[in-house]
């Protein structure tokens, strides 16, 4: 198949992400690639043993000299004990400012990597080759970057975007099926939000996503991010349209924080999360019950849960609301709901904690 | 006095430095505080005692919560496990996007408050109240921030700007005197790389700085700043032209990090380092003799080292080299050296080896 590619403007930080099939072992000679004087790809121990020396090769021709670091697999390692072993590695090899890093991985990979080329020298240029699905339509736009802090997950980061983007559909490949799906989660939310023709393709087209159809999944990242890519260009630094992308993640960052990371995947706990924001919008009157259906029957269909877990046995609402109020996105306490007001329409906005309540009752396990 | 205010001009990150007598009580009715919930004074053991509480009372007034956390005073504990106190008071209180940092303190501080500020929730807004002469002259503009990791200085960090910077010039009477002339060592630096009518204005007025005349002072951080900002200015990512700033930090490193952080004060180490960099551009014929005896006169007045110390028995030079070539300036291991190309001209080269060995072996006691 014949690579697309989608633009994400920035003016002078402006970078392509590449979609397609065998983008791997052709990278050296991408045109897009930085200028550096080494190369250090960063991995972990799941996905290095299946593409790390293949992208070694690839770049050997580009740079003289490339290292690889490979880190412990999982959220629960995105900490800065993680994020100081590639400094370790960048300073024992007395890697410069014109290093050029490159995350080989999931999301995880992508954060950690993403805040050590932002932080690195305060600022070495990096390339992100996404492995897992989540991470192509996710963590490719957007330029967030960050590391958990014990009291809350994404809390120490930078906004800073790639020099370049490199989906390879064949790296899907070795995806396990749940994970499959956590990214098919992340790209649900597209629909709701803003372009419910997207969620109709997606009803039509969700057996090829599951049984990783190349087409099928080049349409949805590509779609995924030309929509993510628009919202983020009205808004890089989260000021106020941007928030809309967090829509389940109020919810779904509450569930995971709840279970503890690395229980429940991202895109579960989005999952679930959509879920119950559709409900919060529906108990507001801001869409009717067939819309809310028709969310749950998708999420269902992906293979993906619609209901949250109980993450504390007294007060399991207290606690969700309790998670709630420490995420980035609430002000001075108070949670900020991404709703749906209409499909295909969202808007952030409060809600009462008793109805917020009423939800999380009615929509837990 | 009446305050001097220097406009940092930054596009939409532009600032203002505020010089000047009595400032800090006045601080909560600046009109340039930026807006928030809340806000953190990050200070040292060292600088708390003497102005937090002033500054608190001055805040309360702005802010509703204000909170304090004192710091370990040093540049070893310049780290990651020291910022990371920050980030868990942020968290404790539940701080949001909207919540200001206040770097009181020194330089340490500065880039220690600076980076948090940077990284917590992916930046919030902070002022710094510099409280050393160092850190008034040469924090206050350019935006760095950082952390030092074993294997280097300033290793990990970001460019990040305040919002605003006030200079009282009645902290510094808490000064010891070791620390003022190290601030000085920085305020010299800017004659030879840029103006020698500035030279020679220290050079009349060197007296009245050590002294802590105010109105001295005053002009010195003013014109400091100026200079500094000019340039930071023209080059905001060190892409080129800043590193004139650097003029005696290359050897003036290789001096902190040789003899271990916190032996040797940073503007000690650049002060021998404009010694060791003034003697390398005489012996490449840029500049003469008289010039280099002039700024080491001006050195010695200000009672600051004018020679390296020994940090390697058995090859003194090579240590030297050595730690140089792991510099953030450095590039592909070849020194970039800051020269002076005729009083009042910096610029940036490459130097041969034998020939630095030359100057670090007649430099060093």
């Amino acid at each position: 198949m014949v690579p697309v590619s989608v633009e994400i403007p920035l003016q002078e930080r402006s970078y392509f992400i590449d979609i397609g099939s065998q983008l791997l072992d052709a990278l050296g000679a991408h045109p897009a690639l930085p200028k550096g004087t080494s190369a250090l790809i960063v991995s972990n121990e799941t996905v290095a043993p299946l593409y790390a020396d293949r992208l070694l090769a690839a770049l050997k021709h580009k740079y003289g000299i490339v290292h690889i670091v490979v880190l412990p697999d999982g959220e629960e390692h995105k900490n800065w004990q993680t994020l100081q072993k590639i400094f370790d590695v960048l300073l024992e090899n007395g890697a410069d400012r014109k290093t050029v890093l490159f995350a080989l991985g999931g999301g995880v990979i992508g954060d950690m990597t993403g805040f050590a080329a932002a932080s690195y020298m305060r600022g070495v240029p990096f390339v992100q080759v996404p492995t897992t699905l989540l991470a192509q339509v996710d963590s490719s736009v957007g330029g967030k970057t960050a590391i958990n802090h014990p009291l809350g997950k994404n809390m120490i980061g930078a906004f800073y975007q790639p020099q370049l983007v490199v989906c390879d559909l064949d790296t899907l490949d070795t995806l396990p099926q749940r994970e499959l799906a956590a990214g098919i989660g992340e790209i649900i939310k597209y629909g709701p939000i803003y372009d419910m023709e997207f969620f109709s393709w997606l009803e039509t087209n969700m057996d090829a996503l599951l049984r990783r159809d190349r087409a099928a999944l080049a349409h949805a990242v590509k779609r995924s991010c030309e929509i993510k890519a628009w919202v983020v260009g009205q808004d890089e630094r989260e000021a106020g349209l941007r928030a809309i992308l967090n829509f389940g993640h109020t919810f779904g960052h509450a569930i995971e924080a709840g279970m503890g990371y690395g229980t429940w995947l991202h895109g579960e706990g989005v999952a679930a999360g959509m879920v119950m924001a559709g409900e919060l919008s529906r108990r507001l009157g801001m869409v009717d019950a067939a819309f809310v259906e028709r969310l749950r029957a998708l999420i269902v269909r992906a293979g993906l849960p619609v209901r949250g877990p109980r993450i504390d046995e007294a007060d399991n609402a207290g606690r969700y609301l309790q998670l709630m109020r420490v995420d980035k996105k609430s002000e001075a306490g108070e949670i900020r709901f991404v709703l749906i007001d209409g499909p295909g329409k969202a808007v952030v906005k409060p809600a009462p904690d008793a109805l917020v309540r009423e939800v999380i009752d009615a929509c837990c396990a």
